[in-house]
């Protein structure tokens, strides 16, 4: 077993020699800067890889400044204002942060703005509106008690994450840093003239680490420099006049604002997307490809690594779209908040390692006195190990101030075990796809653009309308099966997906993209679907499923998911089916199931077998059409109870229920997976007290074992 | 005061003289004979007016076998069913009650039947499709794994709701009545005779009662002899070739089976209406006033009065409607549930007087041993007394067998008393409009046709999907407004209506009739509300209140209401106002308000005052919107915490709280109401406890004042 690797450590001016020792004991073979800190030059031989971030898009004023026609630019919609008489003057930046943001009169404001009269939700003819700079309003010849927003091109003059760290931080008299867009021409000859200065300044530097390219996930100030609107996977502050007219060149139709305004919703990822979004987004990941390609092309003529950090400014970069890997990186790194976020980095493929910065960050949030970072330390592997035993990151490691870790021995010891956990693992599983039982898929509009993160708000933020559904995500993350995403657009352009899948997931609310809305309308896709279940695949809808209000249903695949949503329109209809049953779904789920916000209204048509309600609102239920199984949940947080639910629900659907005891724990916090190339499996406890379970193998032989709290205990196949 | 007057009394053979007695005690001044029991002749001359129980469309099955192509016939549906082979066969009686109903093939199927592809949505071309009418089956050629269904007509072989009798009273070897057609030529001549003829035959009978006239509301049943479907409001039942060929030349298009079908929703109430729907629904009101009128005249032409009861055969006779009063009906009776089935009744114009029956019927579900008459009794009458103060019926009575009631002395003396009570307040109140703060309309898809009936289900039956709105209505029902009901179109037709509205009401989930839906994208009808509004209008908003998705919002005047509900769409928003404040509206709601089934998911927009709210959930809230004010609720059932929420609501959002001190208890369980024509004032208990109460006069003058349960007190304005 490897002593050391694996593992990234972050340093400052001021830990040299604990950089040296904690690296030492932690087995660290890189070590990095971080935004806020400096690279001690004495480290530079220090047997480890150099990381150095690198700014992209800001840290250089002084040719923003120079350049202001290249500045990067946002699309900003006003909000939604009432004319109560003929003449509506609109502010532009009300409920905005001023020193972010100016308005582009440079550019033709007739042709790159729009005023919209939402109530008609036609765009008002340029003649019939202008702008009074002075007053930073728009002056609209309004229909009475119509409502009118204003769609403007701003330069952000403040970089987002910049204004962020500073005002959370309470830094005080900090310069703005602006951000410079390196699309454009002038700007995009600089930086890769900027980008060889670095490396030639920074000769010890083994591994460029961009953050990231090129544009900024949307992120908004209101006037008191809260956030006011943030979206992770946001390309609204991904455009300018020079990039839009080379859209439109590509596409041949004429670009809209509205194509980004979407309505003020910003084509967030609730959002069925629109053709001209998907045309707009495949678009600019072809030019950020090709864009960043050349910078890695320097960076590797300098016999260095490039890494991208998967946040900040990597839209664009969707890593598991085609164009990713023709940009020739080397690494890509990201932050792991569990095991769907683990995923989003571990499954992307073309380059040569992947690496996930585990959590805590050490910052002064949670190194402080009274503070527990073990516990975060903890909780954060304990959930990312449950994905990474499934597909492993190749790297990991920390961030922030080392000398506030250095404060909390403790913690130094228990990241000691992790590195050392995290190296044997990573030896026991390389190179072979764990034992999947079966394959199972995603299904929503965006397929593996979102793969991971289709339920993510932001990154991975906690709300009610998202827990109950990316709790199926995170409890995928860490199964033994063989998880894809598709879209609606996969099945239409390749139907023979279907046939190497063998369950169909359908996750989240109506008429969002997570379920499709009107592509359930689609005779190719239902009928696709409707044949993949009657000769044997498994369905799982969970939530409103297939819900589109159309042709007498709700649930457009109600007949054969064999539940429906009473929206009023059927409470005409007795209803006879309410009674409960045990099933192979619900063994071991004990009397109270967590389908955290759960459906109400929900009904079962006859022929149904519901498992599970709440008064008359089912919440689990059963239903075979053909050969095929569905299985309909209302909603399921993750929790380990609920995996193991998902877990048989997926068996059951699939016909596989004599797969069950095969690689399997019967303790529900204990999970077991198999590595069989590499003649390797293992047994991992996931909760922090000692659990004993009956472990079976694959030749569904068992024995008794007994684990310490998130223990992971590693057995030959024999 | 009159000891005498305004009951009717139900009776029997076998209680000849308890009629008598009892008659006397309640000052009976009508007899009546019901469904199961036979009028004695003894009774003719008892000095009451005699009632005959008429049924115009069955208890003649000579007639009806005689004349097979005459009998009723009815729209059906059949189940989606999924193609999984090129010829499909779909049963059409599956799910039926087989005695009930007989395909007919006598007209011509291609041109009544339907069979719809609901894949697409596209009617199936006639020459794919055929009847095997041995096996009862239409076979189609279909596409594979498309949905299909056949809308198709049906003679009711046997009377809905003689099915319903027979089957829950367990009635053996009953014929089952066939109802027969009063629209088509020989039943419409046979049925005037046969009219003549019964006036004829009961020469001491007053009052004609039609039960009703000639179209069932909709009411099916499935193999089991099990209710599967019914709608009070419903007209499938109420079509024939012989209607719809008349139907199609007045309208001047097709008529298509889809029209009645509604994808198999029947147009019931929570449907937004089609423009089809709608006139055929008006072609049916004229055509049915007019034949009603016929029959109308031929009883006033042998001196007797004609009326109606409002429930079984009353499709196309909406009281509320134009046509109706040229019918010339004498008088109107229904069942009373509760207030607003009251007001259903009472409110009806165009006829000389309105009858109540009062809960409960003399039957043996309630009158057996052990049974609580009185505990019934009390419920209904203290319940709709609210609705009688604000618009009294004319005249009350009872229904069942008499001798059932005999032998529940304290029940007859209950009767007694309401009586007694229901006389002195009619006395009291007669020819006057009480006093009314404000004048409030609920606005939806119906308008006026659905006046105080718009969230019920089949009559009033109790549905998680519509108490917590229903309870508006019940509400308003003897509230201290001027109350209208209102359509969209009719504010297309009509703006200037707005002109007498000062607070309009919007009640309902997302995409029904009763809150809208689609009509909210109309520029007319939101332009016009708005401007209500900021002119000073109040607006209240129930549920999900002027909700549809488009233009950037779910409720289309989330601005004017000052909230709006998360779908998603809106998660990158940062939400900053949570904050819960006093308010007029709550002051005296206490720590819990009940808000029923409430909703999930609605935010407040910046510059709204959030009342209430469960955890990020606003539940009450108010926004002022130019003059004007709204407040939103999220559900109200009918409670009297609720009733008082509501009229401070109602008085708060119209700018006039200064006038809650005025004809007002500042105790909720007690109400006053005023007749100041008529120079009386009341003082009501709606409960079954001893209240006290400070009781405001007109002028803000005060007493208190004790009342015995359920107790109403009578005084003189001076």
């Amino acid at each position: 077993m490897n002593k050391t690797g694996r593992v990234t450590i972050p340093t400052d001016m001021d830990v040299i020699r604990e950089t040296r020792e904690l690296a030492e004991r932690w087995g660290a073979d890189a070590v990095r800067d971080c935004d806020g800190t400096e690279f001690p030059i004495e480290l530079k031989n220090a047997g480890m890889k150099v990381y150095s971030t690198y700014y992209t898009t800001r840290k250089d004023n002084e040719w923003a400044k120079a350049n202001p026609d290249e500045i990067q630019q946002m699309y900003l919609m006003t909000p939604h204002t009432t004319a109560t008489s003929g003449e509506l003057r609109i502010s532009l930046m009300r409920g905005l942060y001023p020193d972010m943001l100016t308005p582009n009169t440079r550019d033709d404001i007739q042709r790159w703005w729009e005023v919209i009269d939402r109530t008609t939700g036609e765009a008002v003819p340029t003649e019939c509106w202008e702008y009074d700079e002075p007053a930073g309003e728009v002056v609209i010849k309004a229909e009475l008690f119509h409502d009118y927003t204003v769609s403007f091109l701003a330069y952000i003059m403040w970089d987002p994450v910049h204004m962020y760290n500073a005002v959370v931080n309470d830094w005080k008299d900090v310069e703005h840093q602006i951000t410079f867009d390196v699309r454009q021409p002038k700007t995009h000859a600089f930086t890769m003239e900027r980008l060889r200065r670095f490396i030639e300044e920074h000769p010890y530097v083994n591994v460029l680490r961009f953050t990231t390219f090129f544009h900024q996930f949307t992120l908004v100030f209101d006037e008191l420099a809260r956030e006011k609107y943030v979206d992770w996977y946001g390309y609204s502050a991904s455009v300018s006049p020079y990039i839009l007219e080379q859209f439109e060149r590509e596409v041949g139709y004429r670009f809209r604002p509205e194509f980004i305004i979407d309505q003020g919703y910003y084509n967030n990822q609730y959002r069925i997307p629109s053709k001209e979004y998907q045309d707009f987004q495949a678009f600019q990941r072809r030019e950020v490809a090709a864009l960043a390609k050349e910078m890695v092309d320097i960076v590797h003529s300098y016999g260095k690594e490039a890494m991208m950090f998967l946040g900040d400014h990597w839209i664009g970069t969707e890593p598991f779209m085609e164009e990713f890997a023709s940009i020739g990186l080397d690494a890509v790194v990201g932050s792991v908040g569990n095991g769907a976020t683990l995923r989003l980095i571990s499954d992307i493929e073309g380059v040569s390692y992947t690496e996930g910065r585990l959590l805590p960050y050490f910052f002064p949030d949670t190194f402080h006195e009274g503070g527990d970072p073990v516990k975060e330390a903890k909780y954060n592997w304990v959930t990312a190990r449950r994905a990474i035993l499934r597909k492993p990151i190749d790297h990991i490691g920390y961030g922030g101030y080392l000398k506030l870790a250095l404060e909390f021995p403790e913690f130094v010891e228990y990241v000691e075990s992790v590195c050392r956990e995290f190296r044997e693992l990573y030896e026991n599983i390389k190179g072979c796809v764990p034992y999947c039982v079966k394959r199972v898929a995603v299904l929503n509009c965006w397929g593996k653009m979102r793969a991971w993160g289709n339920h993510m708000v932001h990154h991975a933020i906690y709300h009610p309308q998202n827990y109950s559904y990316a709790g199926i995500i995170e409890a995928l993350s860490g199964a033994p099966f063989d998880v894809k995403f598709i879209s609606f657009e996969d099945i239409i352009k390749t139907p023979e997906i279907l046939e190497d899948i063998d369950v169909i997931l359908n996750i989240g609310d109506a008429d969002t993209a997570q379920t499709g809305g009107e592509w359930w309308c689609n005779p190719a896709i239902v009928t696709s679907i409707k044949q993949f279940v009657y000769r044997g695949g498994g369905l799982i809808g969970v939530g409103e499923p297939t819900a589109h209000q159309a042709n007498g249903h709700f649930f457009q695949l109600a007949g054969v998911l064999g539940v429906e949503e009473e929206r009023g329109f059927t409470l005409g209809y007795d209803k006879y089916n309410w009674e409960t049953h045990e099933h192979f779904i619900t063994a071991d789920a004990g009397d109270q199931i967590d389908f955290g916000e759960g459906k109400k209204n929900i009904y079962a048509l006859e022929g149904t077998t519901i498992l599970c309600r709440e008064n008359k609102n089912v919440q689990l239920a059963v239903h075979e059409f053909g050969k095929g199984r569905c299985v309909y949940i209302s909603g399921l947080p993750y929790n380990f109870a609920n995996n193991r639910l998902l877990h048989r629900a997926i068996l059951w659907s699939a016909g596989a229920e004599d797969k069950l005891q095969q690689w399997f724990s019967d303790n529900y916090h204990v999970e077991v997976h198999a590595y069989v190339e590499n003649g390797k499996f293992c047994v991992v406890n996931n909760t922090y007290e000692t659990q004993t379970t009956t472990v079976y193998r694959g030749d569904g032989s068992s024995f008794v074992q007994e684990l310490k709290a998130n223990e992971i205990i590693w057995y030959e196949i024999n």
